[in-house]
């Protein structure tokens, strides 16, 4: 790329109407020249070849993706030495940078698959020269966002239609996660929903098995959700998972629906994040997601997707509660990224509403300080598995000991301290220290 | 997990019936004793927790993951020290593990996403002990592979179709890629096909765009290989990419079958694999994948997902021609996972036919020897954009120099002597060397 033609790529050679462009932040290291690099990105990942053959045209100005800043720094060796070799780069002079592109999102709409096209597709990372790419945030702007629902409850609307004020809402993953019956499941999310859980769940390996259809699970999930709300005058929720091929979910929120399941959930990144968009359009109940796949892209620093990138997206597309990697060595994210997640649920963002965050990862009830600590505010989810289903007092006595961990904080009371007093909490602290 | 709780994730405590079983590989590092590492993966997987409190039961050995073997190295230092100190490991003992797990599919069935869920979701990427994971093969059973249509065409489909025997098909990526209107595209996908293209094919960023609407182009397109076809006494095939939001990929596929278009292409991994297994079922043309998306899970060594692994999902899904990332360095993959997907394209699959390998990534004439060679047979797909379309003489003698570089091969002619007499083949020569 000559560097009269670099040029055009960069965004002070034009006026923008910022209202036509995403921004699409990335970090990428080089050897060549940063901003030759990153030109290089930009055409890649827009026009590639900007006119024909002897016609006296430019699609540079209007379809072009441009830099609206770039900074770098030299590192003395790039973080991955398999592709600086893979692209047989000179180890002595490597950038790594940082770079703000502005897109003009009017080359493919409002269309989140070719967005991801674009931004991550085969422009981004096979751009020549670039050794390791990692695109890290995304801005829209108003026109393009109000092409999207968002989410159809929101936390406010989640917290309405379960009548939970104040507190952080309690989330369940019935386990065992494979192999009960639904009535056993079923047997079993009742006890916790007794004991104080405010939403049992499918695991995220749950499907419209065989050994456990849809149908009959949801309808015994149903059946004990209704007792459980007579007999705790609580309001409950059974969240059916409805992840499945991708002209399959629709007809299968339909049967959860038809069952009495109050809310649904898709391993988003394994039906595609436009799944839920279709999903949205439908439903009239909440969507949750699950981060499953996510961790493919997004476990290497220098390399892949940020995940508030995909928080964001699955924001856009409806997703009413978000369940990704939390405050959990295991969970391979940094308590930045946790944190961004959360920001990124709540900032302000047109019309469109607020998405309540789940950090997952072997939560418990001392997990409820640590989340509310780190987050300074209640507006989250709390996800047991183990420490609800595994309780050394059952089921009851899991979610129990989840609102008490919860009391204790609302008292200003050390959990060991509340624990002496209250033998569910005491018995999930002993059961974490195994 | 206690000693005699991991043994029951080994396959030598249970005679298995392989046929119940997909066989998944992972290459994995770790500083807990393997074993241990390998049963937990096995456990996260699927049977997280194998039975309920107090009762006597044990999930495992039907619905539990099993190592069916586990080979070890100590090496001196995890390939991402980054995940390691997050991980808080001691770097003193590190072994690089090698397993191969039985996976009882009728966990969930024989649903892709699904599958992604538990080979690549929670339990394998956020595997306690794990410090970085790759899922580097699947082997599918044959009563799995039986749910699955595969490609509709296949390579001897193709071939079929296009009337084209005994030598690579030669794609061409219509650039300018973005801001032609699609009369402007038709006019110089005329000339390429004049010229001995194939197939134009419509650019993985182009989309139902206001600037160029599917519909336009596509009978626009259809009008012009009409014309090329009488000219020419060929067949040509216009390729429609109708990667789109996944509820408008039947739609569009509509629309592009209406006016005229004979293929139709996703971007597969930005709408999911499932998206080809719907459209399958729907389309009566052949169906194309392109690789965006990826690059995100494929490119560092060590983690993420094999190429391979996505190369059979998509041809169980349905794709009969595959474009992937090619043998050149801007690629960022190994010559060993590009001829992985060539026999993963041919391997006997059951009744499931063969799926066309096209090798991505700044193709020309050239290329073609370089692919003929390094697989020994014909049976690919080449895929110029710039050498085609930009062309200094234009789309016909771009397309011309790729027939040229074809019949070089064919006589035994080195390229360069072959150009001598060939000014289309001389000048590809020239522009590759700017």
């Amino acid at each position: 790329l000559k560097l009269s033609d670099q040029k055009a790529f960069f965004a002070e050679n034009y006026s923008l109407n910022m209202d036509d462009y995403l921004q699409l932040d990335y970090i990428f290291e080089t050897v060549a020249d940063p901003h030759l690099a990153a030109a290089q990105l930009c055409q890649e990942m827009s026009t590639i070849q900007w006119h024909r053959l002897g016609v006296d045209e430019d699609f540079r100005p209007r379809f072009g993706a441009k830099v609206l800043s770039l900074t770098t720094e030299k590192i003395p060796h790039s973080s991955s030495s398999y592709l600086q070799a893979m692209l047989k780069h000179d180890a002595s002079d490597i950038h790594r940078c940082q770079v703000t592109i502005a897109y003009p999102y009017h080359n493919f709409g409002t269309r989140i698959p070719n967005l991801l096209t674009i931004a991550a597709g085969e422009g981004a990372f096979h751009a020549p020269d670039i050794i390791t790419i990692r695109w890290t945030d995304i801005h829209f702007p108003q026109s393009f966002l109000s092409a999207f629902q968002g989410p159809q409850f929101g936390i406010s609307g989640l917290r309405e239609l379960m009548d939970i004020h104040g507190r952080p809402i309690i989330f369940g993953v019935i386990k065992p996660n494979i192999g009960l019956t639904p009535e056993a499941a079923a047997n079993i999310a009742f006890e916790a929903w007794c004991g104080g859980l405010d939403v049992a769940i499918d695991d995220e390996q749950m499907s419209d098995a065989d050994w456990s259809p849809l149908a009959k699970r949801a309808e015994a999930l149903t059946n004990a959700r209704k007792r459980a709300e007579d007999k705790t005058g609580e309001r409950k929720m059974y969240l059916a998972n409805i992840t499945d091929e991708v002209d399959q979910i629709l007809p299968l929120h339909d049967i959860a629906m038809q069952n009495g399941a109050n809310a649904v959930m898709l391993n988003v990144m394994t039906v595609g994040i436009s799944a839920v968009r279709m999903l949205r359009k439908h439903a009239a109940v909440p969507i949750m997601s699950h981060f499953d796949l996510f961790g493919t892209m997004t476990q290497v620093p220098y390399h892949g997707i940020q995940e508030k990138v995909f928080s964001k997206l699955q924001r856009l597309a409806g997703v009413d509660a978000l369940i990704y990697p939390g405050l959990s060595p295991r969970m391979k994210t940094t308590e930045e990224d946790v944190h961004a997640t959360v920001d990124t649920g709540l900032a302000e963002m047109g019309t469109i509403k607020e998405m309540l965050p789940i950090p997952g990862g072997s939560q418990w009830a001392g997990s409820l300080e640590t989340l509310y600590q780190a987050f300074g505010h209640a507006d989250f989810g709390v996800i047991p598995g183990r420490a609800v289903f595994d309780h050394p007092m059952g089921p009851r006595g899991g979610a129990a000991s989840m609102r008490q961990g919860w009391e204790a904080i609302q008292r200003g009371i050390p959990i060991k301290q509340y624990a002496q007093q209250h033998r569910e909490l005491r018995e999930a602290i002993q059961y974490q220290q195994k």
